[in-house]
């Protein structure tokens, strides 16, 4: 099977999925796109991506309801919240025979441990994405920037899907990279988006005025500190230099509204538990503690609850 | 000299200093009061405090500027908000001469080292204020529960004072104690300050929100815990069972607006640097860290900056 032949199931047509599948789909692979409350509007209007790198209009396309009778596709790509995972493996089990592999595009840790065990037939590859879209409405995504997928492998077998994968995104006009150690990638993605989705919904602020303030400032480093901790305790730990470039890169980023942001304003679910929940319960096992990650996530939790229930 | 005859001079007249001043002068003590933008409207209209222990109106009172020639009282009662203190000496220099005894109410660690420091001659005596109440406007008063003055002495001199400022307040229909050690008696109130003056500005909420919410519960035990590794350090343990008393009382406390939370509403600074960075400063001499607390610390610089800039 050549990579031209691949053929995907995009579950979660959001910010993150649309605007993948809409960049497959234009290469010309094979692209299914499962939604939910948008998926009436998508058949009839198809998808829409503005983008830097090209506007997009797909139509028609292929949508379905994850209760539809689907097509079997090489490739899953898993572009749901972590707030839905409570569900995921139900919604992957008509999607997935053995062989299917996985491409888990979602945000924290220990996701791809609960994918493997669910299906230890499939392989398993961790797609981290570096991009900055929102989804303005109804099969309607506004990419912003960036858009670079790391690919690091749950297993040998997805390790042998690497290549793969990486061909068919880089052809789709996707920038690619390939990263050997899964839990290293986590790790390092969890060192930005623990400071700053956190820092973003509890000070109201986005990384432009985090990074000017002198104390939101050194709270992000406290932060990022403590992830490099835990990094570190899970066998994981971070090259030299890793977290002040990590901050200088987001001093020169475009002001932005990290996602868990968009989420709270937006009065949607917040995906602490794989971002903040699972990090700290590892480390803990190790004997570690991170306080101040874990004031964060109780003050999160609490404002969660407290948007979503109206509850004052 | 009885204490029958101690003049009082208060030194602000908000919540804090028109409540026990009122109570002072109801009892029959001389009482000079030191107001700011209230002192036209105090001379015209006097001091009016709203109490379950009586309402009470005094007219005429002895109004004063700071800047005004003030005659000399016994007792010098400090009754500004900390973020006030860059200008507590200069304001006290004309009130202080050697003998006078300085009694600072205010809320913190390390407020009375100064005074003793600026005024080698004068007793000085603390007076921990359990109190709630608000000032409503000009010289208006509004006492809503306790009022507990704890009485705890920076040196011998101010503990030879002791008995006679508890005799004069209580006297005067005010709930006294005596706390032997001053140390003891600033960290145990920093014990309650440091988590729900900060909570309540950072999750915009009040005591009880707090309680009944698993994770701010949770948040406020984490801070309350580092204050007491923070106490230990000093050399103020705190008694066994001494946070989880707190806790019951505070649970058990009517929903209450703290006053660090009052300050950011009504956009005035907040009291974070003798609340917070003191006491993270004296810990940190002895080598200990509280990182929750310093993160809590953070956040409230960058919302009192924001918050009083304007600035987004």
């Amino acid at each position: 099977m050549t990579s031209q032949t691949l053929s995907f199931t995009i579950l979660g047509t959001g910010a993150l999925g649309g605007f993948y599948g809409a960049r497959l789909l234009h290469h010309g692979f094979q692209v299914r796109f499962i939604a939910h409350s948008d998926a009436d509007y998508m058949r009839q209007h198809g998808l829409r991506v503005d983008s830097p790198l090209g506007d997009l209009h797909h139509f028609p396309v292929d949508v379905y309801r994850a209760s539809d009778e689907i097509p079997q596709s090489d490739v899953v790509c898993v572009a749901l919240k972590t707030t839905q995972n409570h569900q995921l493996v139900d919604l992957l089990r008509p999607l997935v025979r053995p062989g299917t592999v996985i491409l888990n595009f979602q945000n924290g840790l220990t996701m791809e441990e609960a994918l493997s065990e669910a299906f230890p037939d499939s392989p398993v590859v961790a797609g981290l994405c570096f991009l900055c879209s929102n989804k303005l409405g109804p099969g309607h995504i506004a990419h912003l920037d960036y858009g670079l997928v790391s690919f690091a492998p749950q297993d040998a077998r997805g390790q042998a899907w690497v290549p793969r994968l990486m061909d068919a995104f880089a052809s789709s006009g996707v920038k690619v990279e390939r990263f050997p150690s899964l839990l290293k990638a986590r790790w390092r993605k969890l060192a930005w988006n623990i400071p700053f989705n956190g820092l973003s919904v509890v000070l109201d602020a986005n990384t432009d005025s985090i990074m000017r303030d002198p104390d939101a400032r050194a709270l992000a480093e406290q932060l990022m500190a403590e992830v490099a901790l835990g990094a570190a305790a899970c066998g994981a730990p971070f090259d030299a230099g890793f977290t002040a470039k990590l901050l200088e890169v987001t001093e020169a980023m475009t002001p932005y509204a990290p996602s868990m942001r968009l989420d709270y304003l937006a009065k949607r679910a917040l995906e602490i538990e794989f971002m903040y929940d699972r990090p700290l319960r590892e480390v803990a096992k190790l004997g570690v503690r991170l306080p101040a990650v874990e004031a964060i996530a109780r003050q999160l939790h609490f404002l969660d609850r407290r948007n979503r229930q109206g509850d004052t």
